[in-house]
């Protein structure tokens, strides 16, 4: 059974204001749920079709049917679990590596992705402006499929962050007219900036970055669309790793 | 206005089974159906509540209003304006360049930004497996933000297509066990196979490929997935185009 007060507890978690509050997050379905516990996040508790396919003490555990379960999903189609974990505490951002930043990116799904591919390719500091969605929005966590546990996150104010780190790491940003990211040295340790959606990286990031940089367009048409945020991090962060 | 035969109509091209008996497809919003305009694509019907936007024949425009527009849209938050458009005539391959072929896509989205990916390599043919959800999907037309008129897409049996053309050109295909894709030589002419987003390329297909290609991992975890099928052909593209 799910009480009136867990229920009004997880509606309140779709919303960035009570997940900080409660310094909780939510997250559905088997394999997702599965990931996050393996990786040992703290589960606070768990709503399940089927007590059997979770390894948990039963004190955390609510055995629930169909109809609750699609009251409290986010999902159009609700699967056969939810939870509710505890937002881990973020680790100190250590600069002896590659950092990716993130310059108000705004899409849970792109969020997602680029989780997914810092897991990837072993980018373990990812660095979000205050204005980024928020990683543990349900959307992001269900696109990140468990990765989220493997990178570290910090919300910063981006600007005051990239002051102290000038002169101490290359600063990278992607633009539309920058250098070609082929001909760019690019090194193991630096931070690279990705930009919003529609507007790309605000003025006030762009007057700290160094090396502009672009991934250099093959088709000869004009009025072909910038590549999208995501694949474009894709190619980005490839580039940096196989130098 | 809209008319009952109209509506009818538009309803039934959410359905592949219907775009394929008509001809036709659905685009929807003011950016996306002007980019398809802009490419030559011909116009059957648009209905707009706004008729001062598009510069089109009085004959096939309708004006409606915001309830009639919200009745025949798929999207959630209808825009502007809903056109019907005549599907193209699919154009010859030919064999003189890089060539990307997919083996049962079925994610709109993937395959929408696949589209894009295309446009910007300067990939002038995509080949899908029959199995492959299909380009006039509404969602796929709005992912790929009127890219799809710069790419000439041909559904084939892809065992059939591939086992012709092996012998005239290097047949790459991507896996999470192949040989680095850094390491590999890649042509300027040849065709390159992405899998299905579940099972990645069908044991088919597989038996026709002569070049097993990896993009290497540099995160340490076993955990981590593997990369998503439209991220992974972002970066496939890019090594290609580079070298």
């Amino acid at each position: 059974m799910v009480s009136k007060n867990q229920k009004k507890l997880i509606k309140s978690l779709y919303q960035k204001k009570y997940r900080k509050q409660h310094g909780l997050f939510v997250a559905e379905g088997k394999k997702v749920i599965k990931e996050l516990l393996e990786a040992g996040m703290k589960l606070h508790s768990l709503f399940t079709l089927d007590p059997n396919i979770f390894d948990i003490p039963t004190s955390c555990e609510y055995e629930i049917n169909k109809e609750e379960l699609k009251q409290i999903s986010f999902l159009t189609t609700p699967q056969v679990a939810l939870a509710i974990f505890y937002i881990p505490e973020t680790k100190k951002v250590t600069l002896d590596h590659l950092i990716l930043a993130l310059d108000d990116v705004r899409d849970p799904g792109n969020l997602g992705t680029i989780i997914r591919l810092c897991d990837w390719f072993g980018i373990k500091d990812l660095i979000c402006s205050d204005q980024t969605v928020d990683c543990y929005n349900p959307k992001v966590i269900q696109a990140t499929m468990g990765s989220i546990t493997r990178v570290n996150i910090s919300y910063v104010d981006l600007k005051e962050f990239l002051t102290d780190k000038v002169g101490v790491l290359k600063v990278f940003g992607t633009f539309m007219d920058g250098n070609s990211i082929y001909a760019e040295e690019l090194p193991e340790q630096a931070i690279v900036i990705m930009g919003n959606e529609a507007n790309g990286i605000s003025k006030d990031v762009q007057d700290i970055i160094e090396h502009q940089i672009t991934i250099p367009q093959f088709g000869a048409s004009k009025e072909t669309e910038s590549l999208n945020v995501a694949t474009a991090t894709a190619i980005v962060l490839n580039e940096f790793r196989r130098s």
